[in-house]
């Protein structure tokens, strides 16, 4: 094994910007980092080789990632010599985010890890706690996670460094966001879509992010299309992006010390050149970043060859590149051989403490990258300066009258929370802002937009803050590393292609419950979705188009992180958004439509409303105080629509008849109290859906998720949910509730055939019922547009609890 | 409105490769299906404007796509063009498919329309028929759909055109795959990254893509990334994912007909050459494919302005130009002169029919592409040919035995599937297929690669039939395209990140069940996938990898495509596959560990389990043909395991308990079967799981899912589901057991706590009983790896119901 890659190097041989004693720093530095990461794989004993290695040094069980380790730690150890040389405010997003030990390794070497994590300090028994708990039972992940100092990048799930690192560049003008891609991401969508981000940037406002494209050469099992493409192919394929990148490449360390620091050295000049034309100079076009491609061996220092197989530069380095240490001697012969050839005798002090040489490299304080407070955004986080929503409220004269987009009025709402906060407040999009109906924060600001603009252009601007790229990976990316800075947002999408970022949300929703349980993480504000263009209004789009279930994906990660919402109206809408907007540490998400619809509450009304998150809506009810014979539930403006016209028809039909209208705002108010912070008590579930009537519950989405939080719940036996069933074309609105059974007639349907009190007319009259209001389905379903009380073809967006219902039945019971 | 942007070409003016006769013809074809698709658009009357437009004749409400529409016509020509006159086998793929209004013209110009949809007749009163079923309640979609004939790709969610064509090519070697794609969708990250599917075409064995980038420049509301960086940087690149693009730009139609006649042909001429080379001249290096940069106005030939506003160029024209043509005579005049301007007269004859010149344009019978049959892969579709899954079967001595890793015993079956089936059979994995254990495939076949190989390289080939890229997205999109096409696939991925591909699934089980009720579209094989690597084995990854909820998304598709099975051990994964495999219109959705595990059901066995899906395991119970006191349920490898070792320890503790173990395969078996076609009756169920006993279910996933598969059964209410709670971290396989609450302790003691037999003893006596379990769970996650009888670290991996337990209490009752 041939381990001289890792020579000292007191008399540098090579030409380049590092005087002897930088090269010798940075390599000693480097040499430390690469030590305590195969420490942490490794062992559970004896953390600086003071005795022969012995297999009960060797943890039992060898679970890490090497091979993108060592490139991960060249980096930050030259990363560290510029922020101290220039005083960068730098962070670092590690997209190979499987090489956890490096950045653990580098936070423990910086003293951050220590102070966070009082009883790995800095000696001997730090050392051996470092190793021990490295992905150990109880200990921490083998990624680099949220308990990892510096972090604010997951990075298990591949695909969102850049992404990541642009969202924590935007508004913070003298930030610079070194992010590492691996060459494995690379091949991910999300990654190879986000490099275009540098079209979203502006030089003046925003910092600077400063790619640097990791070639190790493989992944787990196969080499990486982009180190197999030709250099030529991937120099034009950079450029294409936008970039101007700079080859750094090879595996002999002094050289690639000389070369990597000549390089970074020439990135920051040019990104210190582009941020003075733009911000001095006035200059707006759009400047070509510099990035760095990286080319070194995959486990790079590591062992050459074990058991006769190729292991530096190869794809056998990616996790533990052997696993019999603890039992094979010659295993850890090698093992002890590779750790030696690092020198940590020169490298710790005799209490186990970085030697000052190494202490000196690192910047002091918030420069530390692992101690800076961009990457624990939430210590950094402002609330915002909210305008007060009770003022853009609807008119409401009467409940169930008026046609408004409630998304509109939220629209004025969100410009005027844009105007008061132009530096910490960004809306995103995949292009459909507008059609969301969010148009007025166009008022406010533009859309970020760097590159070529032309005469005809409306509402682009290079310093716009209304994201839009066609892409929800971007735009999720772009926010989550915006939000993790400590910075606030609003994403609005098509709820179809929310699915689109499921994954992306998963990693999130698990980031904020695993920061809930660390001390110095500091709680961030909330991500909140607005989906709209939903299920029931797909008229242009039709199937493809039609899909509720993000909530339910939503509901399976922990209750303490997750909200979902479904304003019916406008003043609902407002109110909820406004609370969303002040929250932290959740997952806001908010379903609601964006075409002409019926308004029911006021504004105070839908302030107490949205309080409770769930009530009885009185002034639809004829329940009056008593216990109903029936209760109607509804989650969602359609649904909520057809609910209030059912119980219209009933009345007509029945006057009778008690039933008691219950709408839900705040989803998770159904689930119960020991599942949900928001849960109603089993009492006050009872109080509002009785504990033995009927429940006809319309729902916005997929219907068993209803029964799914209500399961235990005592009257859950009687609730009969109608919600979307994967019926749906390009159809008209109506249709669309036929095609699920959701609509008014069907609903009222349902109450025929459920309720006791009306099991008492005879099979044949009810019969009768039913074919009526089948009959007058068909009717409308077909006629709608041309009734005489419908406004144009769109039937069911204006007609609501006053829908004219035939009488003939009144008489009925 | 300027309109002579389509005047007659009688003379041509340009030069160029057409004659005057070809150019005519392709222009008048072009401008027959830029009439239709704007009459589908508007009109409901009239077809033919034989009378002056009255308000009657447009439709109440306008929905569909203009913008990219007559780009995708142009395209459609000049391709009839070449099929004709290189007998091509061509299909066509357009990434914009919200541009339905095109290829449903185009279908009816060739006459395929009128041959699947008789009542749509190539005359007036099909016309009439053609426009206003377009988009229309009860009509057809208004995005390119399964209805549409010659489409494989739907295109309502953006991000696929390029790997669905790619899929469609493979193993096609004489098809060409046209695959527009629209510069909205280049910006989605899962066509961005597709372009590279070029490294894993092979010239020889595989057809070709010809990408057509139509720059039309714009998207709903804001210009495109791609038409606004400079058009070095796109060269750049293009050239950069390895093409050689074309450009043809402008927006007169005579310069653009000769301009892209002359580039299709170098390209096709260019294809040629290159398959020749590959074929013929045995050049093994990857080809560097040309493409089309096709830059046109958006909503080229329409309305230059409306209302005083830029319309033809803009993003004004995306979807309906403008919308009051029913009620504004204005905007009826506009639509009329903008119709007319198409010169209708000369397209159609007298009966409504086109004209000779236009249907002599486009080729006959298969060749044409609406019609191809590859566009209707179950036509060509062959069974596969199937070695006998019972040869692999592991050996299993007794219950409860042995260490294998099930998904290992797969790869050898699917090697020999390989082996029978080498050109109509792909396996896929995003850099995952030997960690999901199936590396025996690699016996058979190499991993795909066209990009530049290595002597040190092991298990790469130009013509492998192993694909692995670092992008679910393109895994998912090339095997849709495969199977769309005729031919079978198998997937594999890590459970966690196939929510990668949540919205991809969901447009493909949408085409599936949409696809059931159109009688000339025959079924295709199914899509299969492998989730491995699941979330109780991420000891290396631990909570980013962990997350089981695909189950979850995939459920809430329709039940006549969704199938889920979760196979405990290799048997049954092996009778599993056998049957996904030889299944057709299925989504198929197989759990199953990778990790060396417990063998239960040796072959016969495990035939007879995996045909009823679901049964008793007589041989882990002690009820004996008797009501047992209670039922323990279990579903996946883990929980198989846990509940068998639970059930072990009830077993040495109480001896007189009447324990039932249920093991599920098929998990919708659990589902009614009014509700799923394999679901159980209510009946059948009711044996399984009694009226009235306690159950206590541990399931792989989240736990509300089985309440949401059993919420109408007779029992539901005794049911106690444990799964994944979202607690988990980098720990032992046991530890996530315990974290969750699904470990053999936590379910003895449920049973304690739950079944009446056992409450009959004291609460303290209960009391005393829980804390030795809770006391001997602690031990186990403590000092498992200790443990005498557990072989190495990996405890749980190998005990089973032969866990040993004392047996303190067993004199207890």
């Amino acid at each position: 094994m041939d381990m001289d890659g890792t020579r000292t190097m007191a008399a540098p041989v090579v030409a380049g910007p590092l005087d002897p004693e930088q090269l010798h720093r940075i390599h000693a530095w480097w040499r430390a980092a690469n030590y305590l990461s195969v420490g942490e794989i490794y062992l559970m004993d004896n953390p600086l080789l003071r005795e022969p290695l012995r297999p009960e040094h060797v943890k039992p069980r060898l679970l890490g990632h090497w091979g993108t380790t060592p490139g991960l730690n060249f980096v930050y150890a030259h990363l560290n010599r510029c922020i101290t040389q220039r005083d960068l405010d730098m962070i670092y997003v590690m997209g190979p985010g499987h090489g956890g030990p490096g950045p653990v390794a580098a936070a423990w070497l910086e003293g951050t890890y220590s102070e966070v994590y009082a009883d790995v300090s800095q000696d001997t028994a730090g050392l051996k706690k470092l190793f021990t708990q490295f992905s150990f039972p109880g200990g921490i992940p083998s990624h680099v996670a949220p308990e990892t100092p510096g972090s604010i990048h997951e990075g298990g799930e591949l695909g969102y460094a850049l992404s990541h690192a642009y969202g924590a560049a935007f508004d913070n003008p003298r930030l610079i966001v070194a992010a590492v891609v691996g060459d494995g991401e690379a091949e991910t969508g999300p990654l190879a879509t986000s490099w275009h981000s540098n079209k979203f940037l502006d030089p003046q406002r925003d910092g600077a992010v400063l790619p640097i494209l990791h070639l190790n050469g493989y992944k787990i099992a196969s080499p990486t299309v982009l180190a197999r493409i030709e250099p030529e192919e991937l120099d034009q394929l950079l450029r294409g992006y936008g970039y101007v990148p700079h080859l750094v490449e090879g595996s002999d360390p002094e050289r690639m010390h000389q070369d990597f620091a000549a390089t970074i050295d020439r990135c920051l000049d040019e990104v210190a050149r582009i941020q003075r034309r733009a911000r001095h100079d006035g200059v707006t076009e759009r400047p070509h970043w510099p990035m760095i491609v990286l080319r070194t061996p995959k486990g790079w220092t590591g062992p050459k060859e074990v058991d006769g197989l190729k292991v530096e530069g190869s794809w056998r380095s990616h996790q533990v590149p052997f696993s019999n240490a603890r039992g094979d001697d010659a295993h850890r012969a090698v093992l002890e051989q590779w750790m030696r050839s690092y020198r940590p005798e020169e490298l710790f002090d005799e209490s186990g403490a970085p030697v000052p040489e190494i202490r000196d490299l690192h910047p002091m304080g918030d420069r530390r990258m692992s101690a800076n407070p961009h990457a624990n955004g939430g210590v950094l986080l402002r609330d915002l300066r909210m305008p007060d929503f009770r003022d853009y409220a609807v008119p409401v004269e009467s409940p169930g009258t008026g046609a408004v987009e409630s998304t509109r009025v939220l629209g004025t709402f969100l410009r005027d929370v844009m105007r008061r906060n132009m530096t910490n407040f960004r809306v995103l999009a995949p292009d459909e802002n507008n059609s969301n109906r969010l148009g007025a924060i166009l008022e406010a600001t533009e859309r970020t937009w760097e590159a070529r603009m032309q005469p005809d252009d409306v509402g682009l601007g290079v310093d716009g803050r209304l994201m839009e790229i066609l892409s929800e990976h971007t735009c999720q990316g772009w926010l989550e590393g915006y939000l993790l800075t400590g910075r606030h947002g609003f994403f609005s999408c098509y709820e179809a292609f929310i699915h689109i970022v499921d994954s992306m949300f998963n990693q999130h929703a698990k980031w904020l419950k695993t920061t809930e349980g660390i001390e110095w993480r500091r709680p961030i504000a909330s991500l909140n979705y607005l989906l709209s263009s939903h299920v029931w209004r797909q008229d242009h789009n039709g199937f493809s188009h039609q899909d509720p279930g993000f909530i339910d994906h939503v509901v399976n990660k922990k209750a303490d992180v997750i909200r979902v919402y479904l304003p019916p109206d406008a003043n609902t809408l407002l109110s909820t958004v406004d609370h969303c907007l002040r929250s932290k540490q959740y997952v806001n998400v908010i379903v609601a439509g964006k075409q002409p619809q019926l308004q029911y509450l006021d504004m105070d009304d839908a302030i107490v409303h949205c309080t409770k998150g769930i009530g009885i809506w009185d002034w639809a009810s004829t329940d009056a105080g008593v216990e109903p014979d029936v209760v109607l539930g509804c989650a969602g403006d359609i649904p909520t629509m057809e609910t209030l016209a059912a119980a219209e028809i009933l009345r007509g039909w029945f006057p009778d008849l008690r039933v008691r209208v219950v709408n839900v705002v705040d989803l998770m108010r159904l689930q119960s109290e020991r599942e949900h912070p928001h849960g109603l008590s089993d009492r006050e579930f009872d109080a509002l859906f009785t504990t033995d009537r009927p429940v006809i519950f319309a729902y916005h989405g997929y219907p068993w998720l209803i029964h799914r939080l209500t399961y235990r719940r005592t009257n859950h036996d009687q609730m009969h949910v109608r919600g979307y069933l994967e019926e749906g074309t390009t159809t008209t609105p109506f249709d669309m509730c036929v095609l699920n059974r959701i609509d008014r007639f069907d609903l009222a349907i349902d109450v025929i055939d459920r309720v006791p009190r009306l099991q008492g007319i005879s099979a044949h009259r009810r019969e009768e019922l039913r074919n009526k209001l089948i009959e007058h389905r068909h009717y409308v379903r077909t006629h709608g547009e041309d009734l005489p009380e419908v406004r144009d073809w769109q039937w069911s967006a204006v007609p609501g609890p006053n829908t004219p219902a035939e009488n003939p039945q009144a008489t009925a019971l």
